[in-house]
């Protein structure tokens, strides 16, 4: 095996593949219904205000709040009611001087009252109420606009849309939004070594238990794309050069796992034009970028590093997507060592503002990741950090 | 509009609906592939040790470590090699005195070997090495079980299954897992002032477009259920008895908005006996809930608060799903003052260690939860908290 002459840094590898890489400019038209998750592809402005009329935000009476400033509680106001309403309806009548319209919360105020009063504050006997305090104007009145002015930005592109942004843009009057493409991913998986039915003589002979393919497709999907799977191909020059040519007019991204060294069965790279090949990442260190191609390790701790540390964002980059990361402060339990000259991706275990490093070692130790829920990254030119010590974990 | 006599305390309201509800019994099998974000319904216990043979970390020459502790630079110790195996193949030859195996990265450790030399460490001239320096017995071997003992909790009840546990099962030779049913949970929105199309005439006349559907579907999804929609309903009491009568005996949870008050028109509760009828959250005080229904607001900043308080914790008491929130501890940016008394649900904006306050009053005001990516739950015996204390966030 040949050695990885220079490992690129990681932040150095990130910025080159990233600036490979451009924003999809296709979009798709889909129902308010199917757009959980989705990633918004232009900012919506509102066609409207909200709410489009002042309303009562209580139930009470609209009033003329000049006909309340001389209520005294031993001197009440009296104040005719001529019409009531509901949320959902307008009274058709006009509050003239020393009138009032009986209202619910939500209804819209009747033309000529300022402030509504509250129920509780008047004393009604037939047609008439005695009102005890004065009210401001603009009292227990929701002026239209106050939620939302018309033209205002509400949402922002990139935005991952979520449960309450699709009510707010019901709410605004849209049926559809307009959302990014799912970018294609396609999965390429290489390795004489491995099986996918599982079967112990087999294992006990030496064999390995596929299990990337359904990490790398699932952790696609969450981060906004479409994983196409390719299948699992033996260490065949001819065959993974095929498949990845395929793969590439296909997809928009392509991982292919397994052969990320220097190896005589390491082939993936011969067949892309590399921008950069080995990296500073513990684990993950031999992977490669080009030509829209992940080459990434066979190994499940390592793979999953690479698509944390790389391949998370150029689907972010891709979609345009914003805020899809959650970095938190957490206290670590533990001192964590790291060695200099690495980016060490290290698996904790984050809880309510405290993070406990995951000790089991190895890149084959899946159950490594299984146990945390988050990682920190220790920079090339640190040594470390101390127990209690508070870092950034990044959650996933 | 009678007023809540007493209102039931946050945490004493919640203890109440979660021991009136049970985990929902059925579970069913499913596909690895389908089974992203299902939660998962027993413990997995691994039915072999992971990986199932001594294995090689490196690659490089399979060794007894006895035969090199004479080895220095000056006076190498010469071993034959006498196989030459890669990961995926076990070697047929036994490591006899004076004899190596090369071998790759994963391969099977052959019998008589007890460490692994590093390829750069050794010099080769034709079929034998020169070993420079004494390697130590266990050195680059990657033990059977490390990763996974035989009879060992890989995966816990409750756990909402994510790429890398998908990962682990395949790994460990699962082809599918049992998941819990997802929770039905029937939907319900009422109220005459609600229009479902957009209609600018009829918003200008005091009607409000119905938004909470979609919200509350979304939100139902995302905590491990299965909305059920049964439409907008008028504030027409015959009607609502009708379709909550149903939606309770098809679904596992009803959630019903609008006529949680004690209004003329609050129809809801009359069908159904709450445990409690009126709570100190803030927004969302009229919600009532019994007999598996949630009676809400029409608002949809009140239903997205007791959505989170109190349905959230209701699907996971169903499921059992553990770890569905996330809690982080924040700096706040400002003062943040509550009502005593009141539980009170304050929406922020949490980046990188920092909580804001979204400032936006008002429960009808949903583009104040679009800012927000969080809540803090001020208790009811608090006035808040000051600019620069550290609090709790829970994100969304």
């Amino acid at each position: 095996m040949k050695e990885l002459k220079s490992l690129t840094p990681y932040r150095e590898a990130l910025r080159l593949l990233l600036e490979d890489l451009s924003e999809i400019p296709e979009t798709e038209e889909v129902e308010l219904g199917e757009a959980l998750g989705r990633v918004l592809a232009e900012d919506v402005v509102s066609p409207i205000d909200s709410p489009p009329f002042d309303r009562s935000a209580v139930d009470g009476y609209a009033v003329r709040a000049e006909d309340t400033f001389q209520a005294r509680e031993y001197r009440p106001v009296e104040i005719k009611v001529i019409d009531e309403i509901t949320a959902g309806e307008a009274s058709k009548v006009k509050v003239e001087p020393g009138t009032a319209v009986k209202l619910t919360t939500g209804a819209k105020i009747p033309e000529g009252a300022n402030a509504v009063l509250m129920q509780e504050m008047a004393e009604r006997e037939g047609d008439v109420i005695r009102v005890l305090r004065p009210v401001a104007p603009g009292q227990n009145v929701a002026f239209a606009g106050e939620d939302v002015r018309k033209g205002e930005v509400v949402l922002r592109k990139g935005q991952v849309l979520r449960p309450q942004d699709l009510a707010l843009l019901k709410s605004l009057g849209f049926k559809k939004v307009e959302v990014k493409r799912k970018p294609r991913v396609g999965i390429i998986i290489t390795g004489d070594e491995l099986v996918e039915e599982f079967d112990e003589e087999a294992l006990n002979s030496g064999k390995i238990m596929e299990s990337n393919s359904i990490m790398l497709e699932g952790l696609v999907k969450r981060y906004f794309g479409e994983p196409v799977f390719y299948g699992v191909l033996p260490d065949d020059e001819g065959v993974i050069g095929e498949t990845l040519g395929k793969a590439k007019e296909e997809n928009d991204l392509v991982l292919i796992t397994g052969g990320s060294a220097f190896g005589d069965k390491d082939f993936a790279h011969r067949f892309v034009k590399l921008l950069f090949h080995g990296t500073t990442i513990k684990p993950g260190r031999p992977m490669g970028y080009g030509e829209r191609v992940f080459v990434m390790s066979g190994y499940p701790v390592s793979a999953f590093a690479q698509f944390h540390l790389y391949v998370k964002h150029a689907l972010a980059k891709l979609t345009g997507a914003r805020d899809y990361e959650v970095r938190v402060k957490a206290k670590l339990t533990e001192r964590v060592p790291s060695q200099l000259g690495r980016y060490e991706f290290v698996k904790v275990r984050y809880e309510n503002g405290v993070a406990r490093p995951i000790k089991k070692k190895g890149s084959g130790i899946i159950s490594s990741v299984v146990e945390s829920n988050g990682y920190i990254g220790i920079p090339e030119d640190s040594e470390g950090y101390l127990e209690g010590e508070t870092v950034e974990v990044v959650l996933y």
